[in-house]
């Protein structure tokens, strides 16, 4: 099962970075999602993080193309109000699109437009979704069995969850939380790959 | 003079399209700078406008080079914290890219890094640099002397005050409030466009 850590846009640069470059070996992918910061910090911490090593392969970019182009990075996370993924697709078909789906319609659009994966959740009670209710677990295993690109889940997903989460067919697990607001994030990471890495 | 008009960020899309539509004739460029909306509502609000025939030519696409680059618009604007221009005229010499600027300094770094233009501010107390003191006007001359680049000034420029910023050297206006804000924005961009047709 394939490990994403997503940045939670609430640590300063400096910060992110030195997490990063710590975990950046653990997992599969390290997804970009800082929301309220500026195009030129988005692309100088891309810039900073593959000077220091962080395999651009690695990286995926949340919503900025424009800074993945400049980076050179393929990988770019479509959010629910982002650019038309089959649009980006047209740009340039060498582009690794995921995109964030929250039912099983969206699923299928989002694949018929093209889109290399797909994002669904949010899979438990969690601080960043406050007031909405996660999603039916069941429903993880519906979208699989319709779809043919991989399914990556989001949301409270902690250690002991992941397994349940890759029984239901996720092929992925996206971590924001349980890694950036961790104590030791190396240790955390450290533990959910060799969950992930098992499954 | 060439006469640009800055969106303000503060009307709904329907509004903004419908003043659009209304000017875009008198105008030599429109700024697209809305900077709380998702990159998913400015490509529809930039996709929209050359649908109802309005001149790709004319628009300008603040910050979202992505944005952009799917519209097939070739003129960018990058904010004081947007993208490097350089590095956007590295992607693709056929941008043509602006620069805000806001001293003689930086003016001449965005042209020593292939700015197409600068847009230099703000000219005169206005509600959306509300605390900031206004440039000296004066330094405008300097600037222009300095750059081979057309030099646009913004910042509370009303009709009246467009002949004193050309006499200083301004190439173009750019405004915001004087169009966005007027009770009738097409009465206000012709007194603006004879304005500085003359000039």
């Amino acid at each position: 099962m394939k490990l994403m850590a997503v940045t939670d846009n609430q640590h300063s640069m400096e910060n992110l970075m030195s997490i990063i470059l710590k975990i950046h070996e653990y997992v599969d992918y390290i997804q970009i999602r800082e929301k309220s910061r500026t195009a030129n910090e988005v692309y100088t911490l891309g810039k900073r993080l593959i000077d220091e090593g962080v395999a651009k392969e690695k990286l995926i970019i949340n919503d900025r193309i424009d800074v993945a182009t400049l980076l050179n990075i393929k990988n770019v996370h479509l959010p629910g109000n982002g650019l038309p993924v089959e649009q980006v697709k047209k740009l340039n078909s060498q582009y690794f699109a995921g995109v964030s789906v929250h039912s099983q319609e969206e699923a299928q659009i989002a694949q018929k437009n093209k889109a290399d994966y797909v994002l669904y959740g949010h899979c438990f009670q969690t601080n960043s979704k406050k007031g909405k209710p996660p999603i039916e677990l069941q429903s993880i295993k519906k979208i699989k069995k319709q779809l043919s690109i991989p399914i990556f889940v989001i949301g409270g997903i902690t250690e002991d969850r992941v397994e349940q989460l890759a029984d239901l067919g996720a092929d992925g697990v996206a971590i924001m939380s349980a890694i950036f607001s961790s104590s030791n994030p190396l240790e955390s990471v450290k533990k959910l790959n060799e969950r992930c890495w098992r499954l």
